[in-house]
């Protein structure tokens, strides 16, 4: 990937003074007929070429029977033909910067595809031509009325006009997000279908977007990340261009997963491992399709919140049964309702005026105890914008957020309140997704100063104890006596098989005269002898190189109920002793540590500690997975008692 | 509350032959004037009566100064004037036998409303009116043209008829249904906002929906429960005549919970409780508001399964990403997609034609291996309904259900599902929600022979001894020297004061030696000493008459873990053994004893036959709560450590 944007290939892609249609037909019943015809339609103003050497008119243009025989200069080519080799071939010689490429076969069709597509790419970076595909359904551009692509939506007549851009790895997505948009009033400027992203990749084009003046929200539909560092620079580039970056990702179930693998041919990653990635670059993540469409007006001129409180928001409404299904919403996703005397809601049901209401809204965004506002209109959204949504538009803007959810359907109302960039929803569940996300929306993380530790690799515990996390008294006894110098009580396990399914493991054993007897039945030559440590809380902490996103580092609750919980936080590494100290507070079943029902409190400063010192190894390249489980957290400090490490050149180690 | 359901009540309140409008206004910017206007606009074939003695004629009807002055038979009465009670007694004179309660002031406003509500019942039933209200927006009868009503969604030209009915204890929702369902071709039959039910309840309404000939589906929109046995014999009665039932209800967070009892004056449940009253009634139960729109045509003419195997969907596709979407969430809700070369979905999108579709729906609606078809249609549904809509209307109609999900705004094939009977989602979210719901949907419980048990209620664990349920061996010992006879090691704990944040407990006392030292340090003359008992897991096990939904019965997995994550199962009280154990099998903390990673297994059947045991709690009328907390589950047997009683009489009884 190139570093920065380059505005010439902004123009091509977006804005190209001449597109040629390489596979294009006359049969307008024919989806390769669709681009010349969406691009007619909807006005583009630049030249037209169609190639197929089987004609010598297309939809009354003339048409060429290669790129190479174009008399002028072309800045795309939109490539639907099988042979794709020679299409590039073609618009190489004729230095056409860009070519998108709708024709599939390549890494969406197994391993003999992929080595098509590597092909592909090599050649078109030896042409100087950049790709954007295959199994592109190309690049609507609506602001810029150029319209390259397949997709049906733009059969649609004069789709609205925004600030919105979408880049999405399912072409499908073009179509649904712009017509469920348009329906709403909700414009478009871009929208980018990446296909297999063999070269242009979802990094880059937000990193073109981030400069496109046009463009004030990104969206983002992915199925994978396939480039975690370009998409992490770009989403920087953007939050420095004061342009939030939405993300609604597939994947999240095991079936999504697996299909989106074998949809697109992209490693899919964890989910929780992509969670801590898109926090970190400062990229919005929504649970449902529909906040990504609804969601833009949020965020638009707003920046990421940074308040610790738990956000509180006023609802004002004027039907009480509408209100409370948004506001048991909000409640299940943690936030509180306020008003200034108290109560859940701000209720204008009885006696009211749209005087008073706007008056309410006005109070209510300037009322310091709220961190957003949220105006739940009834059946009058339908007959009456007059009365509840005019006062909506009307409201001073501020940086608080004010929204709107509507109960009835009411699509004059929605679109008012979209023609004058105030989110509205329609469902009480997106609307909760959306302040979800708004308020978990912060800044990219900036990076810290972190010193490269010094650690020895040569088992676990040796790894543990290099980062200055306290290891358990353990030594290792040898047949025929196991003679060893650890206090009782102690565990005796066989090296290697820790867990507690093996059977290899025997925990507190008292005495001396029990000790032989215990270690022979484990039938080993040689075991691991360990102090038994007695602490208040087990923890896990853990470290990886995700294969999609990079290192991260884990935390949660230990024992076998944490782990049926999957109770854990995980954050991009390196973090801060602080940030350790954040994730920590988020593990619910660390609450014992934290003076849960007057439980005995945890030396929780030492587990950040460990936790901080374990997210270091993202600076030593051959450690691929490290954990340390159990870690035993005391009333003072904590100690490794399990560990593992596996390095990215051999196979396994374990302790 | 009657039994079985009236005749001419169902008559007098849906389709009343003559309407006495108490209150109308000439003003028609007025909501008072609202329901003249809407009997007029919507075909009203009946006589109205507008009551105000301020003026003689009402848009251009007789007016009467008061209900016991309109010459002619009155069936039912709409009441929109402060002074209900006058209204009420010329309704008892005039013999009316249906009253709906506009005007409010009652139980939604504090306790000088609640005693206002009770004389106006008591008043109601000695004049023979029956009250649907205060605080109701009336009745909509669509199918009967009479809409009775002050919600404004009437301003509507023609709503569209259906088999749907709905009741709801929010007036606005009878706009937001009836006005989102219009939108997208799906009809109502009847729509009854109950307001405060101080007579007619969310009960009554569904026992006469489910002998409505018009009505196929009953959906509910609750805040809370107010008659749990009146709605419970209702949704069986429903369920005899083949009529599903379905609940959204409010106050599943505590924000909600408070908005609820704030709107509605009404006691909210605690939500686990309700959703086994709903299972147990036979009700479905959807998280979205959308979904209960959505959900109807999933339903209709069809019956709650019983497969005890994890639900397969065959989702078939002519949008891989569109598709993802929906495949994804329906993973999250835990099911499988399945199709028969193995791949999670079965994609049509290259070289399909509308009789490939086709036949593809009618072989899967075939295929033994699926319980149900999902068809996720792309831009197609725009602009092209032939290519992939209209197969999903002509593919067979079987028992298995055959349900869509459009990825683009597509009105005109969503208005042509509806048409069909077709059950049609525009979102992945509140597809996949009407999925989890409809398989969970179970046949109401029938009532299995229980006897009632000979129980002591003298002291906790005297009543779980009574049950049958062993108990750990413990005895008082005495200051000053304690003596006791319970074998080492032992807990001492202090009466009363079990729990581990008060200190009150000593545990894994280890020898006769260390127990005077210890049992001191408690400072009570008198102590429990009880075997120490070490088992393979804990669980909790409580009985609770709750105040909402009545008896219900508690399993999940014990100590404070468990605790902080809220793993337990809640059943409608009693059940038996079998019913236990899936309880006990869906409690994910209990996988422990379950098998998991080799870990031993524990005694399950006796957790069943204690929890089984514990829930015949419900033959005796004195309990009002009842806990085993822990109760410890070993290879074999249980036995209870600790207990809790509390009595209704008394305040609270501890061990």
């Amino acid at each position: 990937m190139r570093s920065g944007s380059d505005p010439d290939l902004a123009q091509a892609l977006f804005a190209p003074r001449a597109v040629a249609l390489v596979g294009a037909s006359g049969d307008v019943s024919k989806n390769t007929a669709r681009p010349q015809r969406y691009l007619a339609k909807h006005g583009y103003a630049g030249k037209v070429f169609p190639v197929n050497p089987t004609r010598k008119i297309i939809l009354e243009k003339t048409a060429y029977p290669s790129v190479a025989e174009i008399p002028e200069a072309v800045d795309h080519a939109f490539i639907m033909v099988q042979d794709v080799e020679a299409a590039l071939e073609d618009c190489g010689r004729r230095k056409v910067p860009v070519a998108s490429v709708y024709s599939d076969g390549f890494a969406d069709r197994g391993a003999d595809g992929a080595e098509r597509q590597r092909r592909l790419v090599e050649r078109a970076r030896a042409l100087g031509v950049r790709l954007l595909g295959p199994n592109s359904m190309g690049v609507i551009n609506l602001s810029g009325r150029a319209p390259i692509t397949v997709n049906a939506v733009l059969e649609m007549d004069a789709p609205p006009v925004g600030g919105t851009s979408l880049v999405s790895q399912s072409g499908t997505m073009l179509g649904t997000m712009l017509s469920r948009g348009a329906a709403r009033g909700l414009g478009f400027s871009k929208l980018v279908s990446v296909g297999n992203e063999a070269d242009l990749g979802v990094g880059e084009i937000v990193d073109l977007l981030a400069d496109d003046p046009e463009t004030k929200v990104i969206l983002l539909f992915l199925e994978t990340v396939r480039d975690a560092r370009a998409l992490s620079a770009a989403a920087r580039k953007a939050h420095g261009a004061g342009k939030p970056v939405v993300a609604y990702k597939l994947g999240r179930s095991a079936a999504g997963e697996a299909l989106a693998r074998s949809h697109t041919g992209a490693l899919a990653g964890s989910d929780g491992a992509l969670d801590a990635y898109f926090r970190d670059c400062g990229i919005l993540r929504v649970d449902m399709l529909e906040t990504l469409v609804e969601i833009p007006p949020l965020l638009e001129n707003r920046s990421p919140g940074a308040s610790k409180r738990k956000p509180r928001i006023a609802v004002v409404t004027t039907t009480g049964g509408g209100a409370a299904t948004v506001v048991d919403r909000l409640g299940l996703q943690g936030f509180d309702t306020v008003s200034p005397d108290g109560r859940p809601i701000v209720d204008l049901t009885m006696a009211s005026s749209p005087e008073k209401y706007l008056q309410t809204l006005n109070d209510l965004l300037a009322w310091p105890e709220c961190d957003a506002v949220l105006a739940a209109v009834g059946s009058s959204a339908q007959f009456h914008p007059d009365f509840a949504v005019e006062p909506i538009v009307k409201a001073k803007r501020t940086a608080k957020p004010l929204a709107a959810f509507l109960t009835p359907h009411a699509e004059r109302s929605l679109a008012l309140l979209a023609a004058n960039g105030v989110a509205a929803f329609r469902t009480p569940e997106a609307c909760a997704d959306a302040f979800a996300a708004y308020f978990s929306w912060r800044a990219p993380r900036q990076p810290k100063c972190f010193s490269t530790p010094q650690v020895s690799l040569e088992e676990p515990f040796a790894l543990v104890r290099s980062l200055g996390i306290p290891v358990v008294e353990q030594v290792l006894a040898r047949a025929p006596d196991y003679s060893h110098t650890v206090p009782y009580p102690v565990a005796a396990k066989i090296l290697g098989e820790h867990k507690t399914d093996s059977g290899g493991v025997i925990l507190s054993i008292p005495h001396e005269r029990d000790f032989k007897f215990a270690v022979q039945q484990l039938g080993r030559k040689e075991v691991l002898v360990q102090r038994m440590e007695a602490g208040l809380a087990e923890a896990i902490v853990g470290y990886r190189d995700d294969p999609v996103v990079g290192p991260i580092v884990l935390v949660g609750a230990g024992g076998t109920l944490a782990e049926l919980y999957r109770d854990v936080r995980i954050r991009m590494a390196p973090v801060s002793e602080e940030e350790a100290l954040e994730m920590i507070e988020a593990v619910k079943g660390l609450a014992v540590i934290r003076g849960y029902r007057n439980l005995p409190r945890g030396d929780i400063k030492a587990l950040a500690k460990a936790v901080s010192a374990f997210s270091t190894l993202c600076f030593i390249d051959q450690v691929s997975e490290a954990e340390i489980n159990p870690l035993i957290v005391k009333a003072e400090g904590v100690v490794a008692v399990d560990a593992l490490l596996a390095l990215k050149t051999d196979a396994s180690g374990r302790a």
